[in-house]
């Protein structure tokens, strides 16, 4: 340990870089937290960003904010390239190094087309406020494009979204975009029925939801169907194009793509040159630290924590916040020179997916919930996990205002939106003039 | 008149564009609202989002949701390129035509730079949400890079904010950033003192606020220096250039220019043909109607309405609304042939322009007032002129945090707004470290 006061960097400010830091908040170091956003964000409401129910500020809080009042912590917003793991440095993509007496990476996830990266132009993903904004974008503007087309194959491909991948986000999506278009959009066009909307959820595997018990995840096609989404199981996407996907041997015409199928880790194994996971998550001791590195832990989704069984830990938000404050624990004994926690532990609530108003499923403690009460459950618990009380109280407002009007309050295109230009005939607009 | 119900066309969906639809509601006639945004901005509340108070979504509504239940009514977004007067038609940017039998012209107008196109670049300029969140960037940038940088001069240079032009959005946006600055960032950074912010307000008349009382402009400046803005009266800008200005023979090196002096209506008086004011505007007859056009009317900030002794109304939300309430009456009474209203009078109910917290100067009626008093009124007017009930109560709630907290809720900053690359060496960070 050096004589001066050790420095410690986390890289990343998701759910576990925020947890650990907050763990570090009062111990004898000198703390820097490092993202290149200066923001945190609650990605499991992501998802209401990218259909218009929520704005970006009530979800996201700035790191500074967050860690304000601690003098050991300090804030950098900066993109990590790289870790010198022999001088003890992380590399910025501007050319500076950042030294470190203990890293800790929470770099997270990015979304992993399966080895088909021309896709990956064509589809959309949801993990940051820009994917959000920018599926939010698409979705309405595929709505104006829709009522100004005189062509009705167009009109019915740019009502069609096709969802890829039926896991929390994938059923969350298709579910929240079915009752925009059913209640939110339904009375506000002239020339189109909103109503005609076609929200095609695909999962290669057999069920939905496949973390879930099976009474729920038949529940969940259940109360798709009864939204009017169109459930495929079973069969994997062949190809994504900028008009659609090929489903099996089936093309589906679509306005937009949304892919929410498998994650894979961002590149903190590559950075150490560390064993990693088939997703490229770094394999990590019992301590979540890096086999031959007891300096550097990895946590979060970027790690790959044996969970029994030889099977690893979900890339689940409180998996993330658990190992978050754990290595923080961890650390702050170390510097101080106390006993060590052992082994981290995770500790399983449970988990849950929304499916649309007033329906979700939820496993807590042992019990399975479907319907109301799960919905009521998540609501609840969303709520209270939001980072702050300003968060809390926003969310809270403009959820009253969505059940009480069926409205959206963030349905914003702005010009930029417009750039492509509309595939339009050049003729004196008559059609379903009112 | 066509035997079939007429087609009215409104482009524009501002305050004059919104009222007059508004007022078109329940009229015979085919109605079609055209805007490049999907939405009603309300623009005097702009200033907050770009100064990360407030989010787009609590100030702007999508049109379809504001003329909802109107079977006459259809919104269009689209971009207006031109007026074929001849044939009667507005050409939209895809090549179509839009037939008209009345038109109501509420584009508005655009900040100009007084023959100096070659500023544009470098100054910002407030007017759509995108304007408000490049601003919002560049200022949560200015302090993240100066947080960053190890030379003195850039730290300064970045940590100061010139603001050119007196007027209200230039007093609104000069006490908040010296605000922001001086509370919320205060304690939230580790090398620099945000308290340590420069703003500098240029106007290069005699006073601030020329359209208000001498000695409200008085106020203000006193005002605005007591947060530490520094005003500089009496002395135009000659240069803007990408790190800063000339104000006269002084050079203000500067993080960001903002740019809020004279506005140009936008190209309206060209697509007809018309005579224009010096700024542009349409020149119109005193029922709002284009010289030679009985058929069309222009409103707003891209109309010049002689306001008597020669002098044209100001650009001034009320006047918009008010002008497009008239030509919706009028038209209204011409479809149904009923005698049509006489001459447009504006009700000149007064004028505010807020100065920070608690401090505002406002004309209302008669009386003149300033401080506390004239910032309540300004809070309360502004809350009840929102559109719409959900605006209302989320900026409320904002508003009541804000107030107490201090803080801005939407400090976010997203990865693309560091396309840019950092002029920072490379080297070991080591400045300032905790």
């Amino acid at each position: 340990m050096p004589a001066d006061r050790p420095r410690i960097v986390i890289v990343g400010s998701g759910f576990g870089g925020m947890a650990a830091a907050r763990a570090l908040r009062r111990v004898s170091a000198k703390v820097t937290l490092v993202d290149r956003t200066n923001h945190h964000l609650f990605q499991p409401l992501l998802y209401q960003v990218a259909t218009a129910a929520l704005s970006p500020a009530d979800i996201a809080t700035a790191n500074r904010v967050l860690l304000r009042g601690s003098s050991n912590m300090r804030v950098l917003m900066a993109e990590v390239t790289g870790i010198d793991t022999a001088t003890r440095a992380v590399l910025l993509r501007d050319g500076r190094r950042l030294p470190y007496d203990y890293l800790v990476l929470a770099t997270g996830a990015a979304y992993s087309f399966f080895g088909h990266d021309e896709w990956r132009e064509h589809a959309m993903v949801l993990k940051s406020l820009e994917d959000a904004l920018a599926i939010r974008a698409r979705l309405l503007d595929a709505f104006e494009r829709a009522e100004q087309s005189s062509d009705p194959a167009e009109t019915r491909r740019l009502l069609t979204f096709a969802i890829v991948g039926g896991g929390p986000t994938g059923v969350e999506l298709a579910g929240t975009i079915a009752e925009l278009a059913r209640t939110t959009l339904a009375r506000d066009f002239t020339c189109i029925d909103p109503q005609g909307t076609r929200v095609v959820l695909c999962e290669a595997g057999e069920r939905l939801l496949s973390a879930f018990d099976p009474a729920l995840s038949a529940y969940a096609a259940d109360a798709l169907a009864s939204l009017g989404v169109e459930v495929r199981t079973g069969t994997a996407v062949e190809a994504i194009d900028s008009t659609g996907l090929m489903l099996g041997e089936e093309r589906i015409d679509a306005g937009a793509v949304l892919w929410c199928a498998g994650t894979e880790a961002r590149p903190a194994a590559r950075w150490l040159g560390a064993e990693a996971a088939r997703n490229g998550a770094v394999q990590v001791e019992t301590d979540c630290s890096v086999p031959g590195h007891p300096e550097i832990f990895a946590i979060g989704d970027v790690a790959s924590f044996d969970g029994g069984e030889g099977r690893p830990l979900p890339g689940l938000a409180p998996v993330a916040k658990q190992q978050g404050a754990h290595v923080g624990r961890l650390l702050a004994a170390r510097v101080a020179g106390r006993s060590e926690p052992g082994a981290f532990r995770y500790r399983d609530h449970g988990t849950m997916a929304v499916i649309g108003r007033a329906r979700a499923v939820a496993r807590l403690g042992g019990m399975q919930l479907k319907g109301f009460v799960a919905w009521l459950a998540w609501s609840l618990v969303h709520l209270l996990l939001l980072v702050d009380f300003r968060s809390r109280l926003l969310v809270y407002v403009n959820w009253s205002w969505a059940w009480f009007t069926y409205g959206r309050g963030a349905r914003l295109l702005m010009r930029e939106t417009q750039a492509a230009p509309h595939s339009l005939p050049t003729d004196e607009i008559g059609i379903g003039e009112p």
